[in-house]
């Protein structure tokens, strides 16, 4: 099979933590031995865990060397130790075998060690890679490999993998802001859309953002909590309220959820501010708030269903659609009409 | 990786030929060396065209063998002639490998000879398929790989497997109906919706469609063709109009189609006796046939657009999300509301 076709597999795995990595890129890797044999997927799932080349060489590891695999395991969450680890306890298992990365590999000493140098010292034979980074910790593992002798190759599906990582250039550039809904098959919006596992991934999303905006009618006709009580954390984000009005019935759940900041404003100020924002409505605040985000995120059911429908008009480009249990997300771009 | 990654590969590629396979069921194989290696994904396309093994085992001995690929691509489309080619010529490159089909290989000597034959004369050592036939022509593949001394394994993600399968098994009880609309991404159904892959696709169903149903007030309203010239062979479908009133201007398009029975009626028993029907409609029809069809497929554009929503209730299931250029296609089983 073709270097693309390992590249979208590594893709693929990637999509399911994007934005979740935040304030880091999401990242895939797959790995291929040295007889073409496909041995592992891997993805760099949130900040402060194994970068994907990482959580890729782990599991393939773990298949090859069953005996290592309990304590490969023990240190999933210790970056630091498991690659340290790795590295004592290979004994040459992923010699001559080739790594398909969305990114190239770091060289950066981060809260982890730098990833082009673990490839190099466990003797990968080829390097794969997407998206070449052009200022960040990335750099130079390209050239750190080649002078080691392995054998590069960049710009497969590149831009795909420039796609998966425009997040992470935009909060590195400041501020990222993606509108959030819900949909059923055939348009609605309103009533219950999205199964619990949608709802989980809306909640890990709410835990990561640094600013939750909503309109002011939403918050009188829903009265909403917008927490993250689902999510593992549960840490629930900051709100600005999108309103003329600034008076609210203080009994609306979202006021009493502890530890966070509630803004009732008229003005867009805060959202422009945010390193990174979710914006979460319907047809009238996307209208609203067109020429501010440009993402789209849509948690599609699977259900023909009566009620409201989204009446706007807007041409999108989907860049990746990921299951999530009965639903599927739609990570869409929005392309000029 | 697992049997399920494989099987799932050789899934995604049989979906692509849904439908059109008909009368013959959609097939996919997927091929790994004796290393673990993906060495090809196939799928049946066509009848008359070469069996999803012959197809995989034909793709992978380009790979293996370049020497054979001019050959072997020559006779694609004459698959007694590339079995006896492949059979003289293999030299044993497949030695080892192992098959992972969705269907039991078959024993029959139909059009093309058997599968089951061809992967245990090429010294294949391991099959792996999802849906076991009971009765048609798969019947005894199994047995006889068994027999040949090569290891099987039997319903791996069966119901996916089964699922692919169901139109395959109604036709061989006599029918199959599904219904067929082109969605926007919030629901809108009027307007230009599909792009050329999309319509193209379309036009393939229709041309090996026993019957096309349509509503009565669509002809009048939208004065449709509904012909099959995007279409390889440019065969358009006989038309039942379902319609209470029985005159319609002669002039609309569908009626000067070559070749082609279109006939009026208000009662549905040329539906219930079409072996291959599919039903192109909207809200109206979708609710006055609902009984009919047990299959519904969905266009989906990738725009927000203005127009007339679905309005409809129905719970769905999606079997398969297959890409089509720009647009999805939707697959979707009809459960119980």
């Amino acid at each position: 099979m073709s270097d693309e076709f390992f590249m979208k597999l590594a893709l693929d795995e990637a999509w399911k933590y994007q934005l979740l990595t935040y304030p880091n890129p999401a990242v895939g890797c797959a790995i291929v031995d040295k007889n073409g044999k496909l041995l592992a997927l891997g993805a760099h799932k949130c900040a402060g865990k194994a970068h994907a080349e990482l959580g890729a060489v782990t599991l393939a590891l773990c298949e090859l060397k069953p005996e290592l695999k309990s304590e490969l395991l023990r240190l999933e969450n210790s970056p630091n130790e498991l690659y340290d680890f790795i590295l004592k306890n290979h004994k040459g298992a992923l010699n001559g075998a080739c790594a398909f990365v969305s990114l190239e590999p770091c060289t950066h000493f981060g809260k982890t060690p730098p990833c082009a140098l673990l490839l190099r010292d466990l003797g990968f034979c080829r390097v794969v890679f997407g998206s070449a980074d052009l200022g960040g910790q990335a750099k130079g593992g390209a050239k750190l490999l080649a002078n080691a002798g392995v054998s590069v190759a960049q710009s497969t599906l590149k831009s795909k993998c420039d796609e998966l990582l425009e997040p992470f250039l935009a909060w590195q550039s400041g501020h990222f802001a993606f509108f959030k809904l819900a949909l059923s098959l055939n348009g609605v919006y309103t009533g219950k859309i999205s199964s619990q596992i949608a709802q989980k991934h809306c909640h890990d999303l709410r835990s990561k953002l640094d600013l939750l905006v909503i309109g002011g009618n939403t918050v009188r006709s829903d009265r909403p909590i917008l927490d993250a009580r689902f999510s593992t954390t549960k840490h629930a984000p900051d709100v600005l309220i999108y309103s003329r009005k600034s008076e609210f019935e203080r009994q609306i759940p979202l006021f009493s959820v502890l530890n966070r900041k509630v803004d009732i404003k008229n003005d867009l100020e805060l959202l422009k501010k945010a390193k990174f924002a979710m914006i979460e409505g319907a047809g009238r605040l996307f209208k609203a708030l067109e020429n501010e985000f440009s993402w789209v995120l849509i948690y599609q059911s699977k259900s023909f269903k009566k009620g409201s429908f989204l009446d706007i008009s807007k041409s999108l480009e989907i860049m990746h659609s990921t299951p999530l249990g009965a639903d599927t997300a739609l990570w869409c771009k929005v392309r000029e009409n």
